[in-house]
């Protein structure tokens, strides 16, 4: 039995981590919940922090499954997201998108994974002004950060039977910044001889990947660009609702999450769509080795979709969130 | 009779420019046309230029078209397209991107212009090494340049009766930089109570865009974020082949361009598509006042692609260039 830290989050965040442990105790997943809750507090000398015991829960379980969190409107309040990237540095940010059987989309046979580095980048947050009126923004490339990730796409690869990273890329502008995360792929490539490398401007890549996304497997790049191309390809497939996203950092942390928003407009009504959370546990569990209750959660919730008698409304249905689950726990049993 | 500018480029350019000028003169355009090469030349201290005689003619031409140019392979050579930008002060990039009918796509009734900042931001070239291993590039964001581009972006929806703009940012990471350039936005748009205005994360237009492009009007964005959306949005209609662009700078000068690359594998075959570069010719057209002219030349290449008869081959069909041309030119002197 191995603890994993949850993170209800906000909104609908209680309902769908709900409607994920439901499933996971019909699926008799070896896996008990420590549940904590972040919302920052300010350590001394006003740093911003997440709270201690949320800290320690994560460090001790090193797993942990995380629910919506909504933006912070005080001011100087940072970004819970970026601060969670931050605390436990989560350096890949990893999202498969795969078409959804029966979840109807311009495109079919989507199946790629964006890698995005999740810690350096536009996302530097190192800002001037220069003089009134000119501003000046750092994107920070380091050979380390670079080096890991594209290490971690070639790895993530082989360990997922996939056949070819793609390095994603403005080195034609950026010459220096973007050189360097790509001189990093390119030597990385060298040592994953069984795995195609290619290379690609952003630009072409996201004309290409509405023109035709079969083409694509592995993507690997610099934090911005994974910021949007990873929106991009949930897109494809039908959007956040629909999509998981893992983020794993270094002393062998990783948290997994579902994107989308808190959706106060439907919190406590039974309503929400827990997919793109259950899916993002599916990933956890494969991370921890637990593929065969991996692969049967994930068959349940893509046969109930397939079927279509119950579903939540934002995917064509009118069942409540939790006949939608009590729909997956069905075929999860019957799967054993 | 005005003169204009013609670059026609490399690769497939003089065969697509050769095509223009013969559909201008079916539909007896009053433009006289003043061809000029540009391959950059290393003036005193070996700063690049193109060559005086290209400047000249745009100098006193004001307005341009262009075909592709090819890629400079010289060490430290610059981007012809990088070099115009900055020679003539281009400071807008303009992409009206519009389903074509009966060119089929995942997406109809797309009708959306983007305008991109084309002079600073990601793309101001300023990059340094910190320290071994440890690069920065900046992201140059100016007060001048973003109130210039959101204004154009207005004027450009007034005077193309188009009712929203939409202000695309990071201004949640890059708060700054991107926060400058949102608040320009913020700015022109009280000034403009008859136009929309929306922000949107750029993540967000992504996924919004491939689910449902209708939804978009006029966007205005940084560099970055231009180069990367138009690109996108390209795909949706058809892709670089068909997809217009203009360049609007400060002096009146104007330059319209192919945005595809050279195709040195088909250059002479008499088998290119000349469309992007035609219906580029026809914004300019419309940049010069002469309406009708435009009018009657666009509706003559959709008539042409609509019917399926003449087609170039990346079109579906087997036509030579020389053939779609001249089914363009019988077609515009029908409509005469
Ligand atoms: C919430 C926001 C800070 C974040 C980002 O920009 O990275 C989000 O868009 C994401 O992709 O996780
Ligand atoms: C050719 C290249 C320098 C250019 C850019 O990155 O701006 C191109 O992608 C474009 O969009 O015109």
């Amino acid at each position: 039995m191995q603890t994993v830290t949850i993170i209800p989050g906000d909104g609908i965040g209680p309902e769908i981590s709900t409607a994920v442990m439901n499933i996971f105790e019909a699926a008799q997943v070896p896996v008990q919940w420590e549940e904590r809750n972040v919302t920052a507090i300010q350590g001394p000398g006003g740093k911003w922090m997440i709270p201690p015991n949320a800290k320690e829960s994560m460090d001790k379980n090193k797993i942990g499954l995380k629910g919506p969190l909504k933006t912070p409107v005080a001011a100087g309040h940072p970004s819970m997201n970026l601060l969670l990237r931050k605390t436990f540095d989560l350096y890949a940010n990893v999202r498969p998108c795969v078409s959804i059987e029966g979840y109807k989309t311009p495109y079919t046979d989507v199946d790629l994974v964006t890698i995005r580095e999740n810690t350096e980048g536009e996302y530097s947050g190192i800002e001037h002004v220069i003089v009134e009126g000119v501003v000046q923004s750092i994107k920070l490339i380091t050979e380390d950060a670079s080096q890991r990730i594209a290490e971690y796409a070639f790895e993530y690869a082989r360990n997922n039977q996939r056949s070819s990273v793609t390095a994603v890329h403005k080195a034609n502008i950026m010459r220096m910044s973007d050189g360097l995360f790509l001189r990093k792929c390119r030597e990385a490539a060298e040592n994953y001889k069984d795995i195609k490398f290619t290379e690609m401007y952003l630009d072409t890549v996201c004309l290409n990947m509405v023109q035709d996304p079969k083409q694509f497997d592995v993507l690997v790049m610099p934090n911005l660009y994974g910021d949007i191309l990873s929106d991009l390809c949930a897109g494809l497939i039908g959007g956040l609702g629909v999509t998981p996203s893992g983020n794993i950092g270094t002393n062998g942390v990783a948290i997994f999450e579902s994107v989308h928003g808190t959706a106060p407009d439907i919190a406590g009504a039974d309503l929400a769509n827990p997919t793109a959370l259950l899916l993002s546990a599916v990933m956890m569990l494969r991370h921890m080795g637990l593929h065969d209750h991996a692969q049967r959660i994930q068959t349940a919730c893509f046969n109930t979709i397939q079927d279509k008698r119950v579903l939540t409304k934002d995917l064509g249905g009118n069942a409540k969130c939790s006949e939608f689950t009590a729909a997956i726990c069905e075929r999860v049993q019957d799967l054993d």
